[in-house]
């Protein structure tokens, strides 16, 4: 059914797919260099909420929907739902999913949980636990300042290796590979809420379904600890933990850079990035060719003022929602390392003295 | 290679075991009824670290090292770890495996991790994914004080209704069924690290080894929210999710009460347990003569001063390794359905007027 090609990665014998994808995000966000490419952009970031974290939850219930509603799938056909996000026990996907009652996972990857929920969303349908999974992370600026810097009516000073937390939540719905597993196993039986909608029309669907886009494995990462300490510096922070995971991935499938159209992270940012580059190099890869960061696409450097880029759950998702799946669902990109990166830190590791060491997980994007 | 019984749940066809286990407790844990019980107790709460937050890292590095000790596997041969906690961004955990180096999943469930971090690491080795996944979770008195409440220097007074947090952890080694596939599938090809261990000497296997313990099925919590607010009454805000579970096990497994031995949650305690037994009864089943409650299990009412009960991730996870596991292995129980309780809340939420709705999850676990 899976063939198991390394000590971290899962490489799929019947691939699941990602039939549809959702991004909601903010102001600031859609006046960037992807605005025109969201699903849903609010002019302000409240999203008709009274605080930020009810925001964030808003946004991530819009999300799911949204991906939900594009693959014409009900919420109770989808058998586990598998999010997170960076607030402090997880709130905003607590709140926010709540009204699906979708069976849940709850995870926590920092940035990282947009690779954690896709993996872990297709290592379940692959294993044929169900035929739709849901995958959701969100941030928001407001509430990510409020919880790991100060309030923004503060009006604190930021240094130009700080990153800018991107307001947006994506959702993504993972489909198990449709012909039978080749093993000839995972007897099933479908409960009466589970009958297959109905197909969609042709007409819309190559607006709002994808069915060329599959997870074709995954690469889990490890925490990779180099002892940086400064929280405001976390490109530098996070490089070491996309190195460890590009260059495992490329040892457990027996890969280089050139079997891949683009090595996309997530949210290294302009000062990661050039790290990332010495450590990879270090390793005996040149990645420079094929290289995107999340944090640096969705934000014009020029004139809005982000310093070292986007960072936050949200930013790797709704760059992937919206700028890399339709790339790869229209065949320009073949196939995707997609590498959201995470630090992983708290205020209180941080005013302990603890290092901010990083995690990053790796996902397959092929188009078939 | 399964079967899909229900929308919440899965019946494992070739089930994984649970081959060890292992607990390390505080001082108050050691004093309780369960001391002796216990792997590793310490004389204070610090581990020998210099804050809370470090302990519990401490703990949580130390119960999985014993769990991989006592199975005599090395890290490298586990391929997933499946972990989580109570503070904010996870950051025990993160601090706690950190050195293992083991491919990671960071969890956030609340008190109902144990379960969460079971059900993934089963899913993952029926899967085939890997031969050893690891689950650990854990919580400790002085840091969730600090991160829920008051600082413990504070020495605030606390309800009856309030828990008392239990300062441990447990981890557990899930080993995959060694019978070949039902299906005939799973290819996998192991590298290089991944031989198998020496075969145990059969003296001292029954003393730390487990063989018959096997993780049968496990059923996915939702989150169930009666709207409930009082966050110093926990057992009343996860009581719905705990009889959601367990129905929605019961309808899916086609099982009632009747068909197992024990129904253990996790941290209801004297107050939740008793909504518990209503809401259950509405439902048609009447569970008081099979129920346990961890958080009630742990800590004596009469002398320990612990109000309504244990509570935290580590007092399911301390109790299901060192007093549930045990009996199950001994066949004394042959089926238990364990169902740790979260209530999912945070500080922030809590101070903007959100209800804590809860969360559930079920694992089956059979003597075979």
């Amino acid at each position: 059914m899976k063939q198991i090609s390394g000590s971290q990665s899962i490489v799929f014998q019947n691939a699941p797919y990602i039939v549809s994808a959702a991004s909601v995000v903010g102001a600031k966000e859609t006046q960037g260099p992807l605005g025109k490419l969201f699903d849903i952009c609010a002019e302000d970031n409240l999203f008709g909420a009274q605080t930020w974290e009810e925001a964030e939850s808003t946004m991530q219930k819009e999300a799911c929907i949204l991906a939900i509603g594009k693959a014409r799938v009900r919420a109770e056909e989808i058998r586990y739902l598998y999010g997170g996000d960076l607030l402090r026990q997880g709130i905003a996907t607590s709140m926010g999913v709540e009204a699906l009652q979708i069976p849940m996972f709850g995870l926590y990857g920092a940035c990282s949980t947009s690779g954690e929920a896709l993996a872990l969303s297709a290592m379940s349908a692959a294993a044929g636990y169900g035929k739709y999974m849901l995958a959701v992370t969100s941030s928001h600026f407001g509430s990510a300042e409020k919880e790991f810097r100060f309030p923004l009516g503060y009006a604190s000073q930021r240094p130009l290796s700080a990153h800018w937390t991107v307001t947006g939540s994506g959702a993504f719905l993972v489909k198990a590979a449709e012909e039978p597993d080749a093993a000839g196993g995972g007897a099933e039986t479908l409960s009466a809420s589970e009958k297959p909608a109905a197909e969609p029309d042709e007409g819309d669907a190559a607006t709002s379904q994808m069915s060329h886009v599959r997870i074709a494995g995954v690469t889990v990462g490890k925490i990779v600890d180099y002892g940086l300490k400064d929280s405001q510096n976390m490109g530098a922070c996070m490089a070491p933990a996309a190195m460890d995971t590009i260059v495992r991935n490329f040892l457990d499938m027996g890969r280089t850079e050139e079997d891949y159209d683009r090595i996309i992270t997530g949210d290294l940012g302009y000062v990661g990035q050039s790290i990332l580059f010495d450590l990879v190099r270090g390793q005996g890869y040149d990645i420079r060719k094929k290289h995107l960061d999340c944090g640096m696409t969705i934000f014009d450097r020029e004139t809005q003022d982000t310093h070292a880029g986007g960072s936050g759950c949200g930013c790797a998702a709704v760059t992937l929602a919206s700028f890399i799946l339709p790339k790869v669902e229209s065949g320009e990109w073949k196939r995707v390392l997609f590498v959201p990166t995470g630090a992983l830190m708290s205020t209180v590791s941080y005013n302990e003295g603890a290092s901010v060491p990083g995690i990053a997980h790796g996902i397959v994007l092929e188009h078939r």
